[in-house]
């Protein structure tokens, strides 16, 4: 979404890439620290994890300065976060929060302070905050399921549990492909690793096609990688118990064994 | 609603209210064809039903040339329509459609060609319509309750049965009111009286409240009237059968006798 955050942005100011991994097929995040950012810009977009190319985020970047907006659509209450430098936190509902229709916003009083208000209203956080998020009918199904999965993650152990079960899922999984002898190769760059999205691939496209079907029908669905990237692509989010990700590594250690 | 919209078109263009009943306190659709409005508009806007005041357009005015944008949230799908001189409809779902959090959209092609699409994409119908509704990702549990009332109304035989029982259950409750002898007074005139929300008062703010305390212990809630208006509202929706209405007006008859 960060393409989308750049393009959208440009109605209301100039707007500048300061880095991006496109010429490597954004297989992993580019190296950026406080030379890399612009200290009088508003702010810095960061997309936190990338569900396509299977990139996040291992901590937020330091920008030197100014405050960083974060779409945490696909990583947010997956681990616990560092708000210094961090202005606004957006995520839609639909991975780790609840259904889609609902979005979560965090945003420190000085960024909101600094915002421009005079445009439309929906458009207006300061809006959307004075009305106590009621400024237009609130998506009520959605805010009730959302209370529910917040419960849940409370009753879990909270955010550090999450992260705890998150990486040992993810290690599952990435060790699997690694230990794979080639067989399976990740999109992602190592340090780049994210704990919610594994897209990988195998031999073959043949391979695939058949890895896909055979996984489906032992019920383990929803594996095809997006079409930019092709392949496969395992999406573990908070919601994944560790025993689903188990059964993919097992289904893929036999799948290898029968077809390597 | 027209307020807001009113003040939200004017961040895109100049805009001038050309009918109000508001020296009347919104009792009434004030009158309105060709020469209210000016032909050189691009659009004019109307609520077509006043959920606060409980007054609704019997039918679309004829502007003499600018299309109609009618917010049609409280009284979609409760009769038919006629769409002679409309450019667009919306409708927010949460009284006729379904759960909050869904908006439905009618426009016409000519109405979209028209528009400036050169702004943010949210805020583009052009944008939504090409992504087949799913330029964001849908609020699918609103939109599979859509279709689930959508095949309601039409196993129930369409707008033109929702428009006869919604005709006959406002009728009950008019004639509760007006054979009350004044007991029970209408907010509304009689010739632009909603079909769909009915706020009326009775002699004394005491007895309001005891209405109201009375009738909750029988089942029959959420009768309080707005803020702005006071008294009381029945909202009789889609959704309210007959017999709830019916029990209304026992519950108005009794009350009446023993409070009278």
């Amino acid at each position: 979404m960060g393409a989308k955050a750049y393009k959208e942005a440009g109605f209301f100011g100039e707007v500048r890439v300061a880095a991006t991994s496109e010429e490597t097929n954004f297989d992993r995040i580019p190296p950026c620290g406080p030379e890399t950012f612009d200290p009088k810009s508003k702010y810095v977009h960061i997309t936190s994890n990338n569900t396509i190319f299977g990139t996040q985020f291992p901590s937020f970047p330091k920008t030197g300065g100014a405050p960083l907006v974060v779409d945490m659509s696909s990583d947010i209450m997956s681990r616990p976060v560092d708000f210094d430098g961090v202005g606004l936190i957006y995520a839609g509902a639909q991975k780790n929060l609840g259904p889609a229709g609902l979005t979560l916003v965090l945003v420190r009083q000085s960024f909101l302070d600094a915002m421009n208000h005079k445009q439309a209203a929906i458009l207006s956080y300061k809006k959307h905050l004075d009305a106590d998020s009621r400024y237009n009918t609130p998506p009520t199904f959605g805010v009730y399921m959302l209370r529910n999965v917040l419960a849940w993650i409370k009753e879990e152990g909270g955010l550090t549990a999450m992260a705890e079960r998150n990486e040992s899922k993810a290690k599952l999984l990435y060790d699997a492909i690694d230990n794979s002898g080639g067989y399976y190769t990740g999109h992602a760059q190592k340090e780049s690793r994210s704990l919610m999205n594994v897209p990988f691939r195998l031999p073959s496209e043949e391979l695939e096609k058949k890895f896909l079907a055979e996984a489906a029908a032992k019920g383990l669905k929803q594996l095809a990688g997006h079409r930019s990237v092709g392949g496969l692509r395992a999406s573990i989010y908070n919601a994944m118990p560790r025993e689903g990700v188990q059964a993919l590594c097992d289904f893929m250690a036999a799948f290898k064994k029968a077809n390597g």
